[in-house]
């Protein structure tokens, strides 16, 4: 057996990592400062074991009979996802999506900084939305070494996702969050982050269809 | 044990789904008429054993030695998904995450017809967004009534989200797609399928922050 891969947290824990820090935040804005594993199944919908034992990949965070201190695991979580510093953002894609990922707050307040909007339409080029710009794409590579711009974010249409992809990839981009329907081939060590919009829509029809199924999650 | 919950098909297996459905209708524009478990588990990740699994879940469609027909497959998921009818929507809020989806012709495709879009800044009421109308998010629970809508699609601020999600659900609703980044409450009836697109950039920036635990997915 592969040790590296038996070492290796799986995607499947990390992915429900974002969710406990969603819901320890709520609990801190509330004023609620211990939450035990219980709660926390109530509130997530996953199994208090799975809990205790997702939290126990990155140390022993709980005390028997007491719980979890939320606000410290709430900031433990924070820094395990990385959210204790700031990386510097690009979206290559200004149309709607774009810009609704440049407007977000939320992204901003978690230290994710969109400096640059880029597209390849003149008529937009050198428009600014909502303080951020929108340069031409031709200057992407440039820009992206200049700046040390670690994410790169895709919104284009599909067609266009692997050329961007590939500048991305040449330019020193760590890591890719693409929106566009397609699958983009990349350089090993640049790390891509997919959002499939329809496949949640697709869960959503499955659902309607398949009522008895349906469990809220 | 609960016979009905022993029953149910799992959110995990039914949220691989989609993706199946991706990648068959992938190589069906190929031309490729014929896969295997195996090839289908290099494309997409999951064990062959997981996908002959899944698949099994809905009756046996592959044949031992043979393999799936794809065209087949592609077509008896997309049945399994509910995308072999149409679904009358409409979305409430109008600014660029609202607009991008009401745009975005793969969800019409895919049988999504969005009637409307709903808001509440009067500036933007009566606008025409490439043939889809901004109307009063007064008239909504009119209008879903009269027009028999079934899916309700939330991009308004967080502050908004239970608001509309109360009229909704009043108004006959069956299913919410929501963008909020706000934990909605329903009746038991109507099904809920939240996009959280922070959950998907904070696994991004663990990875970023723990590469070696990166895999391809």
């Amino acid at each position: 057996m592969d040790l590296d891969k038996e070492n290796r947290i799986s995607i499947t824990v990390i992915r429900r990592l974002p969710k406990y820090h969603r819901y320890l935040g709520e609990l801190l804005k509330k004023g609620i400062n211990r939450v035990s594993s219980k709660e926390l199944s109530d509130l997530t919908g996953f199994t208090a074991s799975q809990i205790r034992q997702d939290l126990n990949n990155f140390g022993g965070f709980g005390q028997q009979g007491y719980g979890y201190n939320v606000e410290e695991l709430y900031n433990q979580l924070g820094k395990i996802l990385g959210l204790d510093r700031t990386y510097k953002t690009v979206i290559v894609g200004s149309g709607n999506l774009g810009q609704a990922i440049s407007n977000y707050n939320g992204f901003k307040e978690a230290g994710f900084e969109v400096l640059s909007l880029f597209d390849k339409n003149p008529k937009v080029i050198g428009l600014n939305i909502r303080g951020v710009e929108i340069r031409d794409v031709d200057e992407l590579a440039d820009y992206i070494k200049e700046n040390d711009v670690e994410i790169g974010v895709i919104t284009t249409p599909r067609e266009c996702a692997q050329d961007i992809a590939d500048i991305y990839s040449k330019s020193g981009i760590k890591a890719i969050w693409n929106f566009a329907p397609a699958d983009i081939k990349v350089d090993e060590e640049v790390i891509v982050e997919n959002v499939h919009l329809s496949e949640s829509l697709f869960v959503l029809s499955y659902f309607l269809n398949n009522r008895e199924d349906y469990v809220k999650n």
